[in-house]
């Protein structure tokens, strides 16, 4: 499993994973502060991403825009927690075409408050509702430590943005989304996740409610890889977003955003990838097969290049597929340079195989290796990706379920912090300033809380809140975040 | 044909336009200056054209990837021609997370600096080449008059990137390009174009030579369609882009870069549509076919509302299909805003059709109606789109064609140019000065050198310089650019 050209997980998880980004050119170092380079092998991936999240994103009714990268500053000022949240983090144009311009435009961080200014001109009835609109786009914040794909300067992203006329229906969008995040990031990342409600200190700045769904890496460390807020009506109001009900009578609209990012590449990464490199999912790797023929004689090579070709044109249908005739290079390096980039699938074709018609296929995760007759390639490379992308899932469902752990003292918590292993799940309070004082004490913080408590699906269990000790109905998750 | 809400095209161009994009709720201005809001129904269109062309960038070797939104200040001013030629349209970042910026950042008016930075990393043996990338992104200029779609301070567009060992390859590189681009604007959106290489005072900043595509409006006036650079060795010797050649010698790469923006959807609109609304070629439209069902009883609807969803179900497997359900509105309420939208067909279901199992479509452009059996509507539909595309580049060819003069003479040229219609074919003496002159006395510039000539494929023609009357190989192209 070794590679001299990345670090081992066990030794410097932090490195490994940064190695592993370098080794399957999925990203660069820029040379502006913060931001990133996406090369094509990680763009690939990026594109596959965007691709299953647009169809869900469609099916569900909302259709693409796109709104100016520019926001007034004046515009972020309007909705008081907004602009405390993301103040810090800005970046400002102060010149345009040599001027200086009377007012500074902020490069968005986020697009709420140019969004809704248009909405304020678009709703005008309870016909226009709901409104639901998508955007694809780039955002800038401005991060102090930057880590490729997981937080960079700038970032690629959707951000969905929707109207409704009630908070009932606000919040029906919210957990639809919620689930339709749930569903791609489970069914074609192969990384389950949990979903839950977000606690107040987490909470988007100006929401009411922040719902995310939260992934475990192999680290144990958490990535929140998707959020979905409920804004209620505090855009509403300062943006004058309003609409005439079946009563003529003027009302301020029920609002929602939701947003995932390039940071899933960087989950996909760290939830799947192992000493020799990447591991993608079958489902979202632009490539899903590589074909190394296998000569050491022009006779030899006359021979099983035909056979390789005939191969791929089997898989064409249904993957990416190349085959590998660099001249010059040993089979043994081509496997190693197509095991770090994470195809899931290798094809190995020498002269004896195409003598008994069969090829070898090497499976990337589990490394088995297996004969399979030519004339059945593409149902066993089928079925292989399947089986993959299944055993994938319940890896990382496994390791996610022996490294969560139910928490009742805080003695138990704290012995458990300096493991930082995983997630526990523990009583709280409900109050903002315990899981502050939690977080000051061991980095920890309230991942969310289970949806299925909050929406009592499941019976709440009391019990008493690991720091102060005061009631709780349920416990909360909890653990290290990215 | 008449529109209350449009203005006619022979009363006012430049609001007509506006008009359409307003009806058909393509785009809207923004609060921020210049920038615009690109709405469902003109995004919608951009994604097709981004997957038309995204589709033959990638059949042509190129990959996808992503680089920053900011550069350097100083990394523009390292090709002089380039820095001169966008310095007046630049928006800068000074200050970035609360704090002034040791040096202040442009917001990419093109990226060809940022990139081959990275490209002087990633390329180090002939081995590495050609390297052929291709980015999507926003980019912003400056610009003093904007006009939605053709010309707006933030737009979207694809930019290629590409490094060969050889000039001849780079050569070879850009007019695959400028055919790629010739073939998706000719048979994607109908509108027919010019291939030829710009004058020197219309090159791209740091080129050595720009090829271009130009197509005509329907009010006569030229608009370059995309542009294809050969950038020569100009960047990659102070970007430092060097390989080892096969000899172990250190070589400058020969690079191009090449472009095409969200004004092709401005060009799409002044192409085709008409008074009475948007026209939209079949294959770029996201709904093909609006199926309107007509009833004015329960009994009627309950028997048409099936027939209308029978329909839909036919074309939805090869194009977008909606029923336009809606209460409460008149059928011919329903028509008028489905031709404001430009969907290429409109089919009508009423009791009697159901009885006679037919239906009534009609098509966007001619306003042909036809009664076609129920059977038969998919293969009709279908037929119809391929027939109302090919029209509608015929019709735009033949406009073209009508509209193209050859133009011998100083007073022809100026007498033609009071009339300001279409294309001038006529001859140059290659001189920028006098090109200048033409310029500023008449507004006309030249919008490019026949492709067929510069390549000697067409044989010369001698003349004389309609301006001083110096000799000429061939007469170009000149007109009035949007």
């Amino acid at each position: 499993m070794g590679n001299d050209a990345i670090t081992p997980r066990e030794k410097d998880f932090s490195q490994w994973y940064l190695d592993v980004i370098k080794v399957a050119e999925l990203a660069d170092h820029s040379p502006v502060r913060g931001c990133m380079v996406i090369r094509p092998n990680g763009y690939a991936i990026w594109e596959k991403i965007q691709a299953g999240l647009d169809r869900r994103i469609k099916e569900t009714g909302h259709q693409n825009a796109y709104f100016p990268l520019f926001i007034p500053e004046s515009f972020l000022k309007k909705e008081a927690q907004h602009v405390e949240g993301f103040s810090p983090e800005l970046a400002v144009v102060t010149i345009g075409g040599g001027k200086t311009l009377e007012e500074p435009l902020v490069v968005r961080p986020t697009s709420e408050t140019i969004i809704y200014s248009m909405f304020s001109k678009w709703v005008n009835s309870y016909r226009d509702l709901p409104l639901l609109i998508n955007q694809w786009a780039n955002v800038v914040r401005w991060e102090m430590r930057t880590r490729l794909f997981l937080r960079t300067t700038e970032f690629l992203w959707q951000e969905g943005h929707t109207c409704h006329t009630t908070e009932a229906e606000a919040e029906e969008e919210v957990l639809r989304i919620l689930d339709l995040y749930a569903d791609f990031v489970e069914n074609e990342m192969a990384v389950p996740v949990l979903r839950g409600l977000k606690s107040d200190n987490e909470r988007f700045a100006g929401a009411l409610r922040t719902w995310s769904i939260e992934a475990m890496m192999q680290d144990g460390k958490a990535l929140q890889a998707g959020t979905s807020h409920n804004l209620g009506q505090n855009f509403s109001v300062p943006f004058n977003v309003r609409y005439q009900d079946q009563q003529s009578q003027m009302q301020y609209a029920w609002m929602t955003s939701w947003g995932v990012s390039t940071r899933l590449v960087g989950a996909l990464i760290m939830a799947h990838s192992d000493d020799a490199g990447l591991i993608c999912p079958p489902r979202l790797a632009p490539l899903g097969a590589v074909i190394v023929p296998i000569w050491s004689s022009d006779e030899d090579k006359a021979a099983v290049l035909p056979m390789a070709q005939t191969i791929a044109d089997a898989l064409r249908p249904f993957t990416g597929v190349k085959v590998d005739d660099r001249e010059q290079m040993r089979p043994g390096s081509k496997y190693a340079e197509w095991e770090q980039r994470g195809i899931p699938i290798r094809i190995e074709v020498g002269p004896k195989d195409v003598a008994k018609a069969q090829c070898v296929m090497v499976r990337r995760d589990t490394r088995k290796k297996e004969f399979v007759p030519i004339d059945g390639i593409a149902n066993a490379v089928r079925a292989e990706h399947e089986q993959m992308q299944r055993d994938l899932f319940q890896r990382a469902l496994d390791f996610r379920t022996t490294h969560t752990r139910e928490i009742d003292t805080w003695d138990e918590f704290v012995a458990w912090c300096g493991a930082a292993q995983g997630f526990g799940l523990a009583h709280w309070c409900g109050d903002s300033g315990c899981e502050a004082k939690v977080k000051e004490e061991t980095k920890v913080t309230i991942r969310n809380r289970p949806i299925e408590y909050v929406q009592g699906t499941k019976k709440a269990e009391p019990g008493r809140c690991i720091k102060c000790n005061g009631a709780s109905a349920y416990p909360v998750y909890w653990g290290i975040a990215y």
